[in-house]
């Protein structure tokens, strides 16, 4: 038997799942078929307000659209927020039907001429990922008679402790290292770019409040130093983000109180915030990954040389970060319950299973569970975030998933 | 620097990249932009009768469309084969758009109710994955007044030896454990049941040739012993595929006549071989694989704490298995090459990274190049197979990759 992590507490401790009051059914009624992607809105609005309690009254908080950017819960997040972040021409063009341009950046390291032409036009704030990424939108920008407004990103000379994808302290495609970007604002600036600040990125998918505190800190004392450098005040400093969720056993969740405490501290050594810059952090995952739970069928219950197979209508085409396929080295389970039965007592072990026919489409590998019979629900929690989009959806010409976001009634 | 995967030998030893006879640029424009999958048709073909004549007479040759379900290569290769296998239903609609369903075979451990009734309406063979997936396609034959093709899908209890996947000689999804599969094979004769034979997969990707002879020899005997126990003949015996291809450093072609030959020897010792039993092998990476290339612009190059990144506008949303975040645990180099200098001298050492904004889009590390600028043509070899519908296509919400097939001209 192997252990999985941790349901979100939104969701634990009751005999039967429970999504904003109804049962799996209820929802996979309304949404008309499984497998099914259900985003609680209300769970998300909380985790915004939480954020907002925690942090200082100084920092933005933006929205990183690539965690979850089905339109409807754009549309409901988009006011929650004080920015959106995007990482491609598709996503800057959902951001804008959300959001004024003014508050959309666009980060990412291989953008193209169009998708630069296309956040000039629109007035979005640009993240420059290279001197020759700012060589190209100023040409653009020349051609088109707009001064683009743009932040240069930064590559860190250090990292964030113990996140999951470590984007500083090391040569990186992401960003000007930080000993080149001071030349490149002042570069931008004498060519008449609208020049927006700095993003400063250092990790994402950390759980220790204090690893996040210390790069917070790090970042704080980096844009005083950068902005000494290259002479300028930023408008905006973007923090970065990084604040993980518990996925797999033994992660327990991010001290948020602690977080916004020491940002407050750090802030009041920063010489920047006595001036005009306004400071934001960018979360993606954070917000919304634990409101939203995949719910999937079974089809079958098998048994194989001794072990149980509960294999289910959905797989890694839905959920590739549950089968263990990405960017994670050693497979762990995400905490996976029989929806009717979640305070039932677990009568055996089983490993849940996808529909495709590949050996990578194990869902939860040999976890206890009760008895589970065809035509169950299964539920995979921590859906919310890099779910249906991180996915080979096309993979063995399976249908997509359905997606719901469930609106607060009002 | 790091080394990396062997180029096709299609593809190898030439200046500039040539693709039946043209040059990456010549198939880019026809194709319109990058990122762009080219698959040439002659190629495969040209595989497909080197796997024919390394087989024997008695072997039927079947594409597993898994590998690659492009609508114009699945008409195209559908005449060249005996069957096609697919895993889903959507699969399936495709294949039945250019083949009898009679030579259309349809295995995956999750298939739903209204995928074995599409299957047994249109008379395709359902590998059946359990008995309680067997019961369900009767069920439905009987109130469609159909007797339901079938055949039984095996997990053997011996395993593919330094296959990519293994699929047998273990606990698993995928079929019916030996020693109970002549029981499900009466009992679907006496329901009724079609009973159209074995389908016995031990693994894939598999390079060793005698490690493959030795599983088609066991695989054989298996089959002799099963249909004993049955007392039934099967009409056909499908013994899997799993030949492999050279993608990593070190890796080298399967020997094709030495398994065509073992193979010979083992149908002869086969008591089924005597009788009117056909046999096939099904095979998808191998006949595909080495056919395609994936092609992509040069966005940036950039200097990063002296490690230089060649950033494209592609990336592991097109190509996630060569990024290595899908089934391989360590990160291995596919051959990538700067398509207009094939043949140049390495100058210096770099990584091809894509633009997703995520450190997992690496798509070749630290590998030796010659100078590369912003405009250049990368090509990602061994993108026949596995490519565009096995990676997440809708992460970051960048364009779909285009897809072309070249077809011969006639």
């Amino acid at each position: 038997m192997k252990p999985m992590g941790p349901i979100p507490p939104a969701f634990a401790g009751r005999q039967v799942l429970t999504i904003a009051g109804h049962d799996a059914e209820y929802w996979i009624a309304r949404a008309g078929d499984t497998p099914l992607f259900v985003y609680d809105l209300a769970l998300i609005a909380a985790r915004v307000a939480e954020v907002r309690a925690a942090l200082p009254d100084r920092i933005d908080l933006h929205y990183a659209i690539k965690a979850n950017p089905l339109p409807a819960l754009l549309a409901a997040i988009s006011p929650l927020v004080d920015g959106l972040d995007v990482a491609s021409g598709g996503e800057l063009a959902k951001a804008l039907e959300v959001k004024d341009a003014a508050a959309i950046s666009f980060a990412g390291p291989g953008k193209r001429d169009d998708e630069l032409e296309a956040a000039i036009v629109a007035g979005a704030t640009l993240n420059l990922e290279s001197e020759g990424e700012g060589r190209r939108a100023l040409a653009i920008g020349h051609r088109l008679g707009i001064a683009p407004r743009v932040a240069v990103r930064v590559n860190p000379d250090f990292e964030l402790r113990g996140s999951g994808m470590r984007m500083g302290g090391r040569a990186s495609p992401f960003g000007v290292d930080a000993d080149r970007a001071a030349i490149l604002v002042r570069d931008l600036i004498a060519n008449g770019a609208d020049w927006h600040g700095f993003h400063i990125y250092t990790g994402s998918q950390a759980l220790d409040a204090e690893a996040i505190a210390e790069m917070q800190a790090a970042t704080l004392a980096l844009a005083d130093r950068l902005s000494d450098e290259a002479g300028a005040v930023p408008p905006l400093v973007n923090l970065g983000g990084g604040f993980g969720i518990p996925y797999f056993p033994g992660d327990t969740p991010v001290d948020l109180p602690a977080v916004g405490t020491a940002l407050g501290e750090a802030l009041t050594s920063t010489r920047l915030a006595s001036g005009p810059t306004r400071f934001a952090i960018e979360l993606g995952r954070y917000l919304v990954g634990e409101a939203g739970v995949y719910l999937t069928r079974v089809v079958d219950v098998k048994q194989s040389q001794g072990e149980t197979f509960v294999v289910v209508d959905g797989g890694l085409h839905h959920q590739l970060a549950a089968s263990g396929n990405f960017g994670t080295v050693v497979r762990r389970n995400y905490p996976v319950a029989n929806a009717a039965k979640l305070g039932a007592d677990p009568t055996g072990t089983v490993s849940v299973v996808g529909s495709l026919c590949t050996p990578l489409d194990r869902l939860a590998d040999r976890v206890s569970f009760p008895d589970t019979a065809v035509g169950d629900v299964v539920a995979i929690f921590l859906a919310g975030a890099y779910g249906a989009t991180a996915s080979p959806s096309a993979f063995l010409g399976h249908p997509a998933a359905r997606e719901l976001l469930i609106m607060p009634q009002t």
